[in-house]
């Protein structure tokens, strides 16, 4: 199933959020949504609930499916990211796939720093839960005063279920599904704090979309491709099969002590192409368009302001 | 005034939380509590929407302070962290005192890393929300399976008004108050993993409290005294003037490109003294007790489980 986060464009209470699903349309490549609030009113109406829910949600949004109730035209919502406030941090991983590694060792070895050495472990820091934002939204770059903002295609893995001290062998289990997710970056904030959670922080740098596609509807997540483009250039192009540490070795890593909780966000790192790779790098500047798409999940789009 | 967390010996309702100030008891040297929940019905029973309400509940709790309403034994209470659920990360300062900057420097100096470089800008990293405990709850140690774990006491600053790009000029305007808080520490997970995260976010890893100071009871912050007992051993002991960057400049750091929000809690930095700064290293052990002392905050312990 692909779920989604949405707010009406007229709705009863101003500001309210509603959850739904995403499904083919009655012409043929078109979308459309069922509002869950009409088609499963017992459901709860937000999405980290409707999480909390488990399996016990699944019957309910079948049924949902297979009646033609709630269905409600892509053009009469605007698409939230699935969760549109996490209740903390989203965790990321830092050079996670083999060639991006490279390209970042190529620009910091000049540096004299140890930033460009291979992980013999995951890196993990933390973004703001305010820097999220849905599709479209546009990615608020002026607030960087350093002028070095970057962007990082990446896979986002959604928690369904808590758990500590989590084995490889049981962690997809864990696992409610899978988004996109923009690690928008200052390099020079990053850099410059040394730990890099700043440069990661500042409000609107995390777009994340368009929809939450269930875990079920993933054969094999190696499969997946991730493909960065800017205004229509392709930048990034690689397989989820190519990351460093996979999915069950990040949950692993993540919930040694700490217990990771229903609804929590773990961006899986991105792969080479980023714009500081580039001599002279490539930021990203006003007006751009930054697509990434990874197929079943579909394309998360933000323009730059 | 002194606002503190708390749960009660007898609740109404298991788990309920309540909010209270902390006061001068009847006989010398005592203390007790003001159950606001009785004394002030009209607030509301938790920290955070309380703190939302900024300056309009202050004479609410002056009034609930005169009258004798709501007052009950301290010893009927549980103390909680002040904030026991925070709605986001918590920020922490790393290397903010000149003393513990140079034993780190000392430390990591042979291992040919860039770790004890001063820092020209705030170093910023964040504990997930998860790892916070109340007064006399155990430091789970054992959870650090390489037997590392380190105390850092520190001031913590609670914001009370939202805001973006804060000058040093209104920084202090934003604060709602002080506690206390101990950035307990995996040393060698912290290291493995390169950014600090993993290694300061196991959980029950951020004891906090005992209370919430307001700001209006402070004259002088840069006077407050840190100091850090293991067992009675005084380990820690130094002034927050000596603070590379003060909390206007934390604050406009943080603030520069992400929305400081009401609640945000902010680590200070840690003084000399820490554990790994021994040679060899003293690690907390089981039995072991921290306590952090800085007045008139109070004394926050933590037996090590």
């Amino acid at each position: 199933m692909f779920l989604i986060s949405f707010m009406k464009a007229h709705p009863v209470e101003p500001g309210q959020h509603y959850v739904g699903l995403l499904v083919a349309g009655a012409q043929a490549n078109t979308k459309e949504v069922v509002d869950l609030t009409l088609a499963a009113p017992e459901l709860p109406h937000d999405m980290l609930s409707l999480l909390a829910l488990g399996d016990a949600a699944f019957p309910i949004m079948e049924k949902a499916l297979q009646t033609n109730q709630g269905r409600i035209p892509l053009n009469t919502i605007r698409l939230l990211a699935p969760i549109p406030a996490p209740p903390r941090n989203i965790f990321c991983v830092g050079k996670n796939y083999p060639e991006h590694m490279k390209e970042v060792q190529s620009i910091v070895a000049s540096a004299n720093d140890t930033q460009g050495d291979a992980p013999s472990t995951p890196i993990i820091f933390t973004k703001a839960p305010s820097t999220v934002i849905g599709p479209m939204e546009p990615i608020p770059a002026w607030l960087d005063e350093t002028d070095s903002v970057d962007y990082e295609g990446e896979l986002a893995v959604i928690i369904g279920k808590h758990g500590r001290g989590i084995t490889r062998e049981y962690a997809m289990q864990h696992v409610y599904g899978y988004t996109i997710l923009n690690d928008v970056t200052s390099r020079r904030i990053q850099k410059r704090h040394q730990q890099w959670f700043l440069g990661k922080s500042l409000d609107g740098f995390c777009p994340m979309g368009p929809c939450l596609v269930t875990r079920d509807e993933i054969n094999n997540v190696g499969e997946l491709r991730v493909q960065t483009r800017i205004n229509n250039e392709l930048r990034q192009d690689d397989y989820v099969r190519e990351m460093i540490f996979d999915i069950p070795v990040l949950i692993k890593t993540l919930s040694k002590g700490m217990t990771l909780q229903c609804g929590d966000i773990i961006a899986t790192g991105t792969p080479a192409g980023v714009g500081m790779g580039f001599k002279p790098p490539k930021f990203l500047k006003t007006g751009d368009r930054i697509s990434i798409t990874i197929e079943p999940i579909g394309t998360l789009e933000n323009p730059v302001e």
